[in-house]
């Protein structure tokens, strides 16, 4: 409520223009691509043009990185497994975009402590951008706008791009439309828990990682090990030409990590080499596509002013049964399509 | 073709009224019961208003069915087990509908013989109403318009509904929100195949029946019953208050149906007592409102004319990166919000 009649919005730090935004992006400006994702994130109308636009011209300058998604359980040890992987890949001479679950956001079942110390080392590199999505009432820490983020951290030129979920089953699933490769995470003794986890996510899974083998849980990772590849035998193959395997890791001593990224890299050599690769890159953008779509046609119902009006009625003379569901349907339809 | 300029459609019977369906239904009509399920599954524009209005009305002569949904792999036995579930409950003095998996859209597994003598038995029974449902391109055997067919054979006054599904995984999901008991049948020493088959379908579950326990199978029936309960053990409970079970059953010597039959209609019980049963009914017909309305307007979307004229364009120039996804998106949204 400013005095002066400027709206305060206008009071805050000018909002970078499109050509600013986009030519930050390509030139490498890490704060410009954070606010970019910021925009993008944004539920604003004048927001929302201004991101279409900013994606637009991103998706020209895409390159092709290598995306990969990391799933497990709370607990797993992600985040560490992460801030391991990330430095044999930087220290290969890739840089490196990590989408990572909002601390704030997650069910965690760790301590606070554990929280703030997420990828503090992987931070503080000049070749790591890490982005916490914003996943507030989304499940499984996928934001409803990570492949979108993926897009920009293509156009910045990130070599590979990380993308963490919480194995809840529906946001493997989605990422699975979004990523090359599937990283299931999972604890040394863990075997058991394969009765109570869905069984969706092992089988879109890539290669499995048993995290934490060192020091005295090593023989209890390694007969984990043995189950797992057990129930992956009996799984159907996801490609016919990829063997997927189990591997033994330790991100406090490094062990299994670098045979971990040699195996993703192998993965997409193989792909590249079957002409897959581009193949898989039309079949994401056509999965976005459809998703955009869907998204901006129920947007386009549910805020439609007849609908808003009309809505809380019909919902409820459906439930007490004064109206059937099919003409409950209608009513919203009609009064959808008679005007706008 | 006919030369006399009369289309051909008219020369078949001629169709019944609104009034001549309904008052069929209500009055145990199966042909007309039959009949209109035919109606509510075409695609015409003309009969999908005359299947609203026929459905609007059977809605407000509901009874209180049981709503049970049976699934399993193919090859588990579902159609034998059915018969002898239906028998006991036709003993019982209910009548029973069954919403069964069409033989010639489903993937068999079996015989061409064994898919012919599908429910022979309960076919014959005056009590018993069975339905194969129009699957096509449909996963598991569950139609689009499985829900509005239990309202039909509810305003039929049958007792008892029972839905078959293929244990596919996103059918269970779908037919979650319809019935109110979900029982999932399993071979013996299947107990490995739990490896094979999706979680969720084991999540949704309220009771397992292992199948074919009779003669040389009973020992490693049993041996998997331990197994089945152990595995529900490591679940999260699906309601709080019901404890779901493992039955040995044999469609062969009845042994374990008539037990199955008492921890469903336990169940109901239960539920009834705690009010749920009511809730439920509220929450099935929410969940239908929102389907059918997903279904209308994507219905009106995708049959839009512009939206027809520019779609494959759009989706090349996306596959091809002529076109971003979002820019596409919008294409076609602003193609279907223009002119209507």
């Amino acid at each position: 409520m400013s005095s002066s009649g400027m709206p305060p919005g206008n009071t805050r730090r000018s909002e970078p223009d499109v050509d600013t935004i986009v030519g930050g992006i390509l030139g490498g400006d890490r704060l410009m691509l954070s606010r970019a994702i910021t925009l993008i994130e944004s539920q604003k109308p004048e927001h929302q043009q201004k991101a279409h636009e900013v994606l637009d011209r991103c998706l020209k300058h895409k390159t092709d990185s290598i995306r990969i998604g990391i799933t497990g359980s709370p607990g797993a040890g992600k985040s560490t497994f992460i801030e391991a992987l990330g430095e044999i890949i930087i220290r290969s001479g890739l840089s490196l975009a990590v989408l990572a679950i909002d601390p704030s956001s997650r069910q965690t079942r760790g301590s606070i402590l554990g929280d703030k110390a997420r990828m503090e080392k992987l931070s503080g590199r000049k070749e790591a951008f890490i982005r916490p999505t914003a996943s507030s009432g989304h499940l499984g820490g996928l934001s409803p706008k990570t492949h979108e983020t993926i897009v920009l951290c293509e156009a910045a030129g990130y070599d590979v791009i990380i993308v963490e979920t919480v194995g809840v089953g529906q946001s493997e699933v989605e990422v699975d439309t979004m990523v090359d490769f599937i990283l299931l995470l999972m604890l040394p003794g863990s075997g058991d828990e394969l009765q109570g986890i869905k069984r969706g996510i092992m089988e879109i899974a890539d290669a499995i990682a048993i995290t934490k083998s060192d020091g005295a849980q090593e023989g209890i990772a390694a007969l984990s090990k043995t189950e797992f590849e057990a129930a992956l035998r009996m799984l159907p193959a996801k490609y016919p030409f990829w063997h997927r395997q189990v591997f033994l890791t330790s991100a406090l001593t490094e062990k299994g990590i670098t045979e971990v990224w040699e195996n993703i890299s192998d993965f997409i050599r193989e792909i590249r080499n079957k002409g897959m690769f581009e193949e898989k890159r039309r079949e994401q953008l056509k999965s976005l596509l459809y998703r955009v779509l869907e998204e901006m046609l129920k947007k386009e119902f549910f805020t439609h002013p007849e609908v808003t009006r009309l809505k809380e009625d019909v919902e409820h003379q459906v439930l007490s049964a004064e109206l059937s569901p099919f003409s409950g349907a209608e009513t919203l339809m009609k009064a959808f399509t008679r005007l706008r």
